[in-house]
């Protein structure tokens, strides 16, 4: 009893492309709360960020057409917040705050379009790039990773017939729900969404959410995807990323400025925010060093992010930190959201609760799990990012807790290793 | 961008119920040619067909709620042909002949009501019977373990969450394609899709086909369901069963009359129809027996349907008794029907083909295969027929090449096998 809406039909009509990116809060909800620390604390400063794919085996050049690529770039620039966006942004409530964002960000947000990109191809590679003021170009991040793995994932669907690509969703929920089944039930757990920027797509993201909701209940705390938070009327999760140091660090003019420059990043945050926004994400000059070396007042903080080496071991680096602190770790956060997938999940769930208050973040392998469901993997996630690279024309650095994570040039890495004071590390396998 | 039908969804809301046969030719194509042949050759004759279900352990009558059943059963009086359908049996070519169905059986058919229906609640079952004339009780059988089925899965469906659902159907259908994977590019494979009588639901079986269709391509050659092949735009498949032979040996005043009684049937459609609706079903009262009487112009036929017992023996007998009248048997046809899924086929497929032609009615194992897919298999599918019980008053029998299918009266069945040369038979378990 299906009847044919040809209203709708008709509409589609006029689409020249089936836009991946439809709504500029289909973001990250912790790029809006750092777009507006930045907007209020360095609002003149320029940026460029770039588009950096560290699986050199995935040619994205030629697996997407350019023209493509730049028709879903485009459209990203033709959007703009709407109404029943802008409604939703000023009068929810995120982490029990009212007016998390200021009248005066959201007029500025309200007038924004998307700065413009640059675009080649470069040894099968694209390379695309976005520079401007810091506020603007930082929201173009996961919009743009989300068009290239969703591109790429059309490149291969494309060449699938109607009914297998039935099964192949059908393959993937099914893998999706084993997942869920598996973490069901786990006494305690607390789990967010955080796979936007490497999803296969955003209905796909939205059906992981859709089945987090029913199969996990209370344990499933929200998701990072501002749109998704909307729409499914959950909460919208996130804190802080590495650019905010990244980009402070740039901007320093001296070794003892550039050893500042982190816990400036963190004053600043102190300032405009409470609670569970308070986060640390210790590993972008390595976690130990900057523990150690952090003021008192960040003892205070809500809790830590482990996005980088080995999560057990930076956990206990945490809890010892907070244990020679003289803080109680058990009433500290510890976040995980490095590469997680279930086993993962289960296994520092068990060793870490009940000795930290623990909370995961997981990405790419929720939202993006289609390994294994197509020959040759054409359709597994792949490691791409797209981060500042430089602040004022001068180059960005990240060292991170796993040196295949580093990035910068190679006499910057020097120096900042030797200014934050790190030794060897031990490098893991990137695997998204 | 998916817009709401206002329309439809209101158009709904005037159901009270869902239902879930919908059209009269939602049926098997061969129950419409054995009731246009008792139309023409048995027209007043006044059968019973019960409901029998043979998985006792079912307890259909706690399952389900009587007032539903009677919903659906009532909808079903209240249909009658549309116009398109009557169109469409009127100008289509089946077995590549036109006219199959003769103008004076369409005027009756386009004016058909299904007769009433008995429903009782006994033991845990239910007792379901239809009373009246042959040609018009005999379209209740297919419908009627539809809604049974169905309703049965329902009540199960009713309890599962909404994603939960979903992810019940990822894994169905996942299970289905990989089923089809397996019978693809097997060469010389002919199959076609039996399964109406014991679906999962209409909808489901729909699907199952498109599979098969998108699948196995020219392999799949039809399906049995009239209103699918219509939609579908593909071949409508069937011949006859064996209520044609319980019924005439029924109506046998004596033993002579009795043992005539399978050749009557099969004479009466000889002159009727020609090419592939000449398909015996010789297993009623023992195939053995059954081929070792036939006159000879029964070796004329284009093949025959082994539907019981061990199928291999049944193609050997099947094959030794062409050899044994001088006919060539790889220029005949043997078709599968028993209880079939995808081993079986493979086997069969290999071990006969280059010795007669091949081909397959796969049934409730394509259509309803939720075996494993819920706790206490509670979807799989169970064995439950509707059968002719009686004509003018007197029991019908069955003896088949199992005895766990035989019905009928103990005496009944002891003539029976006595008129038929009938000895021991070897018991196989009946799944479906």
């Amino acid at each position: 009893m299906h009847a044919l809406d040809i209203a709708t039909r008709v509409w589609n009509h006029k689409w020249k492309i089936d836009p991946i990116v439809r709504s500029l809060i289909d973001n990250d909800f912790y790029k809006l709360l750092m777009c507006q620390s930045v907007f209020h604390n360095k609002p003149d400063t320029q940026v460029a960020f770039s588009l950096i794919n560290r699986s050199k085996s995935v040619r994205l050049a030629e697996l997407i057409d350019e023209g493509e690529l730049r028709e879903q770039l485009d459209h990203i620039r033709s959007l703009s917040l709407t109404r029943g966006e802008s409604t939703f942004l000023r009068g929810n409530t995120f982490y029990g705050k009212r007016q998390m964002f200021s009248p005066e960000f959201m007029t500025w947000f309200e007038n924004l379009r998307l700065p413009p990109y640059h675009l080649e191809k470069r040894d099968g590679q694209f390379e695309l790039t976005f520079e401007g003021t810091w506020a603007e170009v930082t929201l173009w991040e996961i919009p743009a990773l989300a068009v290239l793995m969703e591109l790429r994932g059309r490149a291969v669907l494309d060449r699938m017939g109607r009914f297998e690509l039935q099964v192949l969703y059908a393959r993937a929920l099914t893998k999706l729900w084993e997942k869920i089944e598996r973490l069901r039930g786990i006494e305690g757990l607390r789990i967010a969404d955080f796979g936007t920027r490497r999803r296969h797509s955003y209905l796909w993201q939205d059906r992981c959410v859709q089945a987090m909701i029913e199969g996990l209940g209370n344990a499933f705390v929200g998701t990072s995807n501002c749109h998704i938070a909307m729409k499914r009327d959950i909460e919208a999760i996130g804190t802080n990323a590495h650019e905010l140091p990244m980009v402070y660090a740039a901007l320093a003019d001296s070794d003892a400025e550039l050893a500042r420059a982190p816990y400036d990043v963190l004053s600043d945050w102190h300032r405009d925010h409470d609670g569970n926004l308070r986060i640390i994400l210790p590993d972008t000059y390595g976690t130990k060093g900057f523990l150690d070396r952090a003021p008192d007042w960040l003892t205070q903080w809500t809790g830590i992010r482990i996005d980088s080496g080995d999560p057990a071991k930076g956990a206990e680096i945490a809890i010892d930190w907070w244990k020679s602190r003289g803080e109680d770790p058990r009433e500290k956060l510890v976040i995980f959201s490095d590469g997680l997938d279930v086993e993962k999940i289960i296994e520092l769930h068990k060793r870490f609760t009940g000795r930290v208050k623990v909370s995961f973040g997981w990405g790419t392998l929720l939202t993006n799990d289609f390994r294994g469901l197509t020959p040759e993997d054409s359709l597994a996630p792949f490691s791409m990012v797209c981060k500042a690279v430089s602040a004022e024309g001068r180059p960005t650095v990240k060292l991170s807790d796993n040196p295949r994570k580093a990035m910068g040039p190679e006499d910057e890495i020097t120096r900042y290793k030797r200014v934050f004071g790190v030794g060897e590390q031990e490098a893991m396998e990137v695997v998204v």
